[in-house]
């Protein structure tokens, strides 16, 4: 029998349990022995609930318990997680997480304890939800030299950008309706500000690199300057805007953004909508290759914890190896990359956005209070400089890709 | 310093030794020792080519090499493919292949011949070119009950319905083409008439069920029947034509099949055009995943199998386990599943059709010749008997998503 434990029964903690408890005899048929959830650790009791008899308060109460071998993190935050997780590694049990702020700040310190202790810290989950990426990158990938990883990755922001382009509502009411029926939280920052994405493209690139890419770091921009109007364009421009978490490394080149971006319909990415999420990975012999699924809710997001739970199980006593060390890696300055950028201006600056921008493609959709248009290739540099340049009398951007 | 061998120096073989040889330092990193291969295996000379000086003729220079652990096997066929592989295995050779046909017929006993004797059978390149889908499928997705597995998997009639449905044209030119380019071979047949995604998918149901699925037992329809005017219908019904091979399981019931589908563009292989494949996985917990690339190619392909190869000399003396029994599953009788079907008749016939089918909805293109309807729900059998009776007044029938 090999009994695990689960660190905070909220949402995602209470699909873990559910996950391995309803589909026991799947799962301890693929581990080989069979599995149970002995405890379950919360500050809150759950009168009439299924497992009440299992929570326990007291974090000591199951790191003690050495028939306990498996922890499934499910708290979020750096607090609290952080030390019952250094705790659990320490005790020799093996963590699987879904905490993703965690993983980006602490990653490679509790890879490294749990590699000490002959135990293991797996963290499938904090990337994508359900969606299979850490475990393809670190172990199916491995022939190719990864040129680069572009994902939309925050399922919120992809919600509310696909209802904006869907209906053309305008982002504070998508906001609101997302708050109201539970695909944003109170305080949306970390995903509309991009921030969420961030730590997770941060986490991918750590794995892709084997060394750590801050998520601070990170150029980062979310979708709060995202209009209706913008929408109106991306359709006359035939694209799609999404928020897109992007590394990509050449040359000894690396780069990482955090960004919204107009994409043509011959990305994958463009068909990506909804809730869901999906990780473009790009090596020099495979091509393009994409993972695509729900990249959050209760039982997606516990599937891919209890995936690490099944790995850990068949790797009892023994340190499941992740080449992510905490060296840090220093990110190529975004000044020198290139592309197009789609930039509408007021109508009274037009002459001086002419003069400041090289200018491919004027965009029309007849707002005449406006002038709009696509640039020709130039750098983040050319282009940071031209938008200061233009100062107020520029009403937005957006990158193109 | 591991040294490998690959066994046919055809499309797939060079590319294996190109993946290896090019990105071999990253390669070595990974396994955590040197690889190199020292031996080409083909009845054929290569003079001029790079490693023309490690082509052997004699598979026994390979075989009775103890510095050999490892071989490619990317010869395609039965045949020799079957012969050489047992021997390889028997001598503690790993075997990493691409051969879908000799997986679908031998697997499970080509896996327990590897057991025996210590090492691995792999097979990730045979389903889906680079994307990784048998991993996922053994490794990542253990915490779910696998609902179903559904996908383009054959790049070959993806490329020609995509030319047909975005140019009008019909099926014999398309394939022509196809032919002239390369996207074809000049028997075509195991590609149009699904004969080569009858193979994957068995290979894909056998994993996801732990047993054999035989390759034979799966009704297969392929793409031969699709003509331009079946494209003006899908559009008309703002549908694509796919052929889709699936797999799924309820209740104790277990359908496969390959044919054309009608797909509405809220399925995410809607999307998925031109040589690009994509397995759709439906988990009880995880809800739809999907993995998407390059279903064939030289390096997509070559990197799938060096992946495994990768795997290999992770382990070498050991057995990688793999649960897949030669104990043959039966399929339960298509003719009680259910579904809607797009059926077009002679003009002649509406009245006999309107008789003997169900109508949901008629579809109007402009051809006057014909009547065509999308029916409302029936099962297979009642599909099949209504069709019967139409007799030669049937002129085509796509079944619907």
């Amino acid at each position: 029998m090999i009994e695990a434990a689960v660190f905070g029964y909220g949402t995602v903690g209470s699909g873990t349990v559910e996950v391995i408890m309803d589909n026991n005899d799947v799962i301890s048929k693929r581990i080989g022995d069979k599995i149970n959830v002995k405890a379950i650790l919360d500050l809150r009791d759950f009168p009439g609930d299924k497992y009440e008899s299992r929570v326990v308060h007291d974090v000591n109460v199951i790191i003690d318990d050495p028939e306990i071998s498996i922890i499934c993190e499910t708290m979020g935050g750096v607090g609290a997680a952080y030390k019952f997780t250094k705790m659990a590694l320490e005790a020799g049990k093996s963590v699987c997480t879904s905490n993703k702020e965690l993983v980006a700040l602490h990653g490679p310190e509790l890879i490294e304890l749990a590699k000490e202790h002959n135990c293991s810290y797996k963290f499938e989950a904090s990337v994508g939800g359900g969606i299979p990426i850490i475990r393809p990158l670190e172990n199916a990938l491995t022939a190719d030299v990864i040129l680069s990883v572009c994902g939309i990755v925050n399922g919120t922001t992809n919600y509310m950008l696909t209802k904006m382009d869907k209906e053309g509502a305008e982002f504070d009411d998508v906001l609101k309706e997302a708050q109201a029926n539970g695909y944003a939280e109170a305080d949306p920052t970390a995903d509309i500000e991009g921030h969420d994405a961030r730590r997770k493209i941060a986490i991918l690139a750590s794995i892709v690199f084997g060394k750590t890419i801050n998520s601070e770091d990170i150029p980062t921009e979310g979708i709060t300057k995202i209009s209706a109007r913008d929408m109106k364009y991306a359709k006359q421009l035939s694209r799609k805007i999404k928020l897109l978490a992007r590394y990509e490394s050449s040359d000894n080149k690396r780069y990482a953004m955090v960004a919204p971006f107009l994409l043509t319909n011959e990305d994958p990415l463009y068909s990506v909508d909804d809730v869901f999420n999906a990780i473009k990975v790009t090596g020099n012999m495979l091509g393009e290759a994409m993972f695509y699924g729900r990249g959050a809710g209760k039982l997606a997001t516990a599937s891919a914890v209890v995936g690490d739970v099944v790995e850990c199980a068949k790797n009892l006593g023994k340190h499941i190896p992740c080449d992510w060390s905490s060296e840090v890696v220093t990110l190529t300055d975004m000044e020198s990359s290139e592309r197009k950028f789609f930039v509408r201006v007021g109508a009274e600056t037009a002459s001086e956005a002419k003069e400041l921008f090289p200018i491919e493609e004027e965009v029309k959709v007849g707002f005449y209070d406006e002038f709009s248009f696509v640039t020709k290739v130039m750098t983040e540099k050319a282009f940071k400089e031209a938008k200061e340049k233009m100062g107020a009398g520029m009403i937005n951007y957006i990158r193109m890709e």
